[in-house]
């Protein structure tokens, strides 16, 4: 399998943990949407990361679209699927998945890779240059209630959505890993939301995440540490 | 059960349409997402429509959410299912559901939705009032690009998606039927689309919505015309 992702795009990041906790390592392939090129818009027509060649003629695009199609075909006994059996679990399950890869990354995640990440590596004429702080400002404001909310989730269950660990837990801590790499995560503001993390971060799918650099911008203290 | 929705939401006419095409009448309760109230904030902390109280304590919300849970407890034959049986239509359906309820909503029926109609309704400090004509001119841009790609999909195939009807028809209809009822869609550009569009909106799941009036502000002469 390849899989078309950027190292710092939180959606890629979902499908590379999801891989991994499957067994699954894909060939990386670095894609940049912003130069929309042809290849690229005939795997992914909307032309974002990531995208999945799963097989010839077989291209699956968006966190979401990866997730629930591996939960098609999914061969792991239900006490390990990611999608849990019981209905209600996994309306429960999707509604999350939402709320990070949807608002969390609309209000917190996307706006902090774009922002201290991405601009630095794209032409000032797709949009490159310097952070704008007052977006940086409403990021900084919106990750709190999202923590605490984290927080409240992860005081309910073991896991977010329920009793095992779910495509939810790895949506929400792939978003939360790139805004941790840039030290924009208040972690002494939730001790439930601090623990949940670390557990999730301690699985040896994390490791290749927590490998990742952004050219000339060292990681927060906290990152690639285990016991932060 | 109980659809919280908006008339001219283009995800709740989705829903709407879904329950139809299965034979369920749902009660419908009509929310105003910007009043924020409490009581539809502990059903869907997102604050957005549609959510679809389906049971006791079971509340599912937005337009995915609730075409997967159906997915889940479908007992439809399998030519008669709205999300296919064969893998790689399973994820063709959900790419065109993403593409319509995501980026064809960001793009096109999002914008002329909140400048022509939300904004009247809303009050001035919630963001009522004029609509932006710059922002309605970016989607009577996007709209073509978006007909043409529909056109194509239709002119492929049966259906978008593959030989049935799939929630991937009842996505982009419920989007381009708030478009339509606002006279925005350039029907003549595109044949292929014209001819699609005629065959879902002649369906009887969709009576209902032909039905729909904005208070003040009368359909399009196609709007609930079967043979516009």
């Amino acid at each position: 399998m390849l899989l078309h992702h950027r190292f710092f795009c939180p959606h890629s990041r979902f499908v590379r943990l999801v891989l991994a906790e499957r067994g699954v390592e894909p060939d990386l392939a670095e894609a940049r949407p912003w130069e929309r090129r042809d290849d690229f818009l005939r795997l992914n027509p909307e032309g974002t990361t990531p995208v999945l060649e799963a097989a010839e003629s077989l291209a699956i695009s968006g966190a979401e679209g990866v997730a629930f199609w591996l939960d098609d075909t999914d061969q792991a006994p239900p006490d390990r699927r990611l999608m849990p059996e019981a209905l209600t679990q996994r309306v429960e399950v999707r509604r999350l998945m939402r709320w990070f890869h949807g608002k969390f990354f609309d209000e917190v995640s996307g706006p902090f890779v774009e922002e201290k990440i991405d601009k630095r590596f794209m032409p000032s004429e797709a949009g490159g240059g310097a952070p704008n702080t007052s977006i940086l400002r409403a990021a900084r404001n919106n990750i709190r209630y999202h923590l605490a909310y984290l927080g409240w989730l992860a005081a309910r269950n073991d896991w977010l959505a329920g009793p095992q660990m779910s495509y939810a837990d790895l949506a929400a801590a792939a978003h939360l890993s790139v805004v941790d790499y840039l030290g924009e995560v208040p972690w002494n503001d939730d001790a439930a939301a601090r623990e949940w993390y670390a557990r999730v971060k301690s699985r040896p799918s994390f490791r290749a995440l927590l490998a990742d650099r952004v050219v000339g911008m060292q990681p927060s203290g906290t990152y690639a540490d285990l016991d932060f």
